[in-house]
């Protein structure tokens, strides 16, 4: 894979002299077209120590507009990113549309680096690479232009690169010790890079291996690569099917789950006193057992208006510890969020480890609410299943525990509890035109349900559907399966 | 203080049933009145340990729509929000207008814990409390209604509830050994808490002492303090001054430091190359130096257009490592950024130590072109001079060394690289319409810089003029000074 790139390759300082002025003009020109568009950049400068990675991303921001570019150089991740999964600390760095993050250190790096000095076993290196091929797919699809460059030299001829370098007292300080002791590691390291480029290598995301023994030919080859790449990126997502913008409708099917829950189980006030109160003791020290062993859970709420999921929360809530949990409800995204990949808003507020986060709607919106109001294209709903089960499954990884509720009720027991809403004060305004639009879309929102419960319920996530006409019920069946999932 | 809260007040259950409905519907009511206002509300649960204070972010959380607001929880601060000042942590959880947080812990805590446990000085002690005094009173100025409890209970009767709680074995949870070893230093905490609350009241967030031995009368005063808080805190906001939303014009003084002024500098081109790659050199070590002593640095520039920011800048990053410092340019806020105090932007992007930061204009936008402009009332620019002291002060103690260059060009040196940006192709994007309205307020924008030179060139973060109508003097100045003030 590396051959190509150990040829020596040079060019003449008359030729780069003729050649800058034209690409600083292309590179402006694309990233004025680049601010215009419905896409971002994220351009990630990997390769062999020693090869001028930092003077890369410095040429570039000389030849950029600066501002419209961010630069990220990944070091250790710092504790907050260690109470997360692995791609929380890149995804939070996404750029937003129109704008461009060039990273020094990626996904890449640490995965490379412990493969290289055997420190990752090869199941978790194999799932990690799945796990990136995957998300690279997925921020082309929302329109994350990724570039990758490897940069890469010639072991003799990196080490004559070097010695030259210091031997400059106006350039030595390019040349620092941690280079010196990777060139010690050098052919395991290729050896690695090539396993890993060679594995990650997709049409929409794959490296670009620039030979960078000579700095004017690595520039301009780097530069040239981003402009023809951003132009291709723009070129390809304006071809993508967008949303419609009016409504669907869909029909659930003849026999499916609503018919057969059991709407008139009950539990009498007195009664359900009585477990809630043992109930939420015992949820207090679940959850005090599992903030120990440093481990999370979430508890996700879905299900149509008026079925509960607020008093559900609050009694959840009630007997823990305000530091230990945070309830996030779901509405209409910022612009910072509009601006950014569909489940950014929701890596971005990811709990740290320990913690217990509730979800008073969630993810699920793209493929309940966005789909019927056609919020988003057909393209998009439909991949967002595996998607969405990707980031659950990341999480699951994580020690973190997944609930997810979605609270059913009959048509008619919301009719009734609209209108006692209508009715009492403080009941007010949980009620709006909104909610009663949407209920002459019953059958849709059932029909996205069921495709729901089918294609996201995975042995890390289950969906649970609780019969709510009952809140007494509902309740401490929500409590009860909180309690034994935690078990 | 705490004697009005030590009379064991209590009241009966008959009675809070009743008031129960009435103050929810009030919260909901005054919430909604919130979230169509310009302001936001910060809710500060503080108090002895024992009193209840999770209960009572559970029990607002549970009468309020939790959909309008976020809950936090300040325990040890992480390592990134070691690696910044101190309020830091709380300044980037401020709610968007509209919104509320409920904070469990704040600013206070830390101060009244080291106080308590003596483990901070007297000077320091008293620097915090500045700094709290002021950056409550800069908050609420912005629209933040902040509403400060302190849940206080006699000691006996606060030994008396605990051991109650303690012996209900549903209850019991409810107490940790925390809170038993707190007990143990009531008195001094007690004294503590006596001195801060009296030197941090101010009539815009003085702290109200609440009862907290009888949890109705507890919730119910907590409850009726949120409603009328923020609804007082609406009405004076309403009455604030607006900004006009038209230019203002500015005479510079006949005698001003842009007189005084040698235009007239020049490095000619093989000096300045000479010079420039020898100080880039020692520029790389100071930096790398300075790293290591995990201080940091914050460069920003102001200037009119095509004074040579972006190419002074260019010269100061070329010799730096990438993972070493970070440019930022600040053009308009996002939506997010708008919906909140105006220097929480700039805090939100605070670097970490060990780190360089060039910021491609500041935060003194708000004295140039927003003061111009007329984007902001007269109040907010005039008070944003000791506003903006206060906030480089807080990153000077934090060993953050501050150097801010105003690059001065003439009027005819501007007309010039106007005229040739537009003939140079991939300069061109430099040179907007914007650029050509903002020469017509030249004498405008030389008052307000004259302002700032006057009222924020402190010690701490000096102004340096540089007469820049020659680039390669402009650079080596800038590169210089930088290098000076890093020894």
């Amino acid at each position: 894979m590396f051959e190509t790139a150990e040829t020596g390759i040079r060019i003449s300082k008359e030729f780069y002299k003729n050649e800058v002025p034209k690409i600083r003009e292309e590179l402006l020109e694309i990233q004025k077209k680049l601010a215009l568009s419905n896409n971002s950049a994220i351009v990630i400068i990997g390769g062999v120590e020693g090869a001028g990675k930092s003077e890369v991303v410095n040429q570039l921001l000389e030849w950029l507009d600066a501002r419209g570019i961010e630069t990220f150089a990944f070091d250790s991740p710092t504790d907050e990113e260690r109470e997360r999964p692995y791609m929380w600390r890149f995804f939070r760095k996404i750029p937003a549309k129109g704008r461009m993050a060039i990273m020094l250190g990626s996904w890449y790096t640490e995965l490379i680096v412990n493969k290289t000095f055997k420190r990752i076993k090869k199941k978790d290196f194999e799932k990690r690479i799945d796990e990136i091929v995957s998300y690279e797919r997925m921020l082309t699809k929302e329109g994350v232009i990724i570039i990758k460059f490897w940069l890469h030299i010639k072991k003799d001829l990196l080490l004559k690169r070097m010695k030259k370098i210091e031997s400059d007292p106006l350039q030595s300080f390019r040349i620092n010790k941690m280079e010196w002791k990777y060139v010690k590691k050098f052919d395991k390291f290729r050896k690695v890079s090539e396993l890993v480029l060679g594995e990650t290598n997709q049409e929409c995301s794959s490296f670009n291996i620039v030979e960078a023994y000579d700095y004017k030919y690595r520039n301009l080859e780097v530069a040239k690569n981003v402009v023809s790449s951003i132009r291709e990126g723009i070129k390809s997502f304006e071809k993508r099917e967008k949303p419609p913008l009016k409504a669907r409708s869909f029909k659930p099917p003849e026999n499916n789950i609503f018919k057969t829950l059991d709407y008139t189980k009950k539990i009498d006030d007195k009664d359900y006193e009585d477990k809630l109160i043992k109930l939420q003791a015992e949820l207090h020290k679940s959850v005090k057992r599992m903030a120990e062993k440093k481990k999370s859970l979430i508890v996700v709420f879905e299900g149509p208006d008026a079925a509960g999921k607020g008093g559900a929360i609050r009694r959840i809530i009630k007997p823990l510890d305000a530091k230990d949990y945070r309830v996030i409800s779901i509405s209409a995204p910022t612009d910072e969020e509009k601006a950014r990949p569909y489940l950014w808003r929701f890596w971005r507020e990811l709990p740290k480890r320990g913690n217990v986060t509730i979800y008073d709607r969630s993810w699920y919106g793209r493929v309940l609410v966005e789909k019927i109001e056609g919020f988003c294209s057909d393209d998009e709903w439909k991949r967002s299943y595996s998607e969405i089960n990707q980031f659950e499954k990341e999480l699951n990884d994580f020690e973190i525990t997944i609930i997810k509720f979605y609270l059913s009720i009959t048509q008619e027991e919301q009719l009734k509890r609209f209108k006692e809403r209508q009715t009492t004060p403080y009941k007010q305004y949980k009620i709006t035109e909104e909610d009663w639009r949407n209920r002459g879309k019953w059958n849709s929102y059932e029909a996205c349900a069921i495709e729901m419960f089918e294609k996201t319920s995975t042995p890390y996530a289950p969906w649970i559907v609780v019969p709510a006409n009952d809140k007494n019920f509902a309740r401490i069946e929500v409590l009860k399966n909180i309690i034994k999932k935690l078990k």
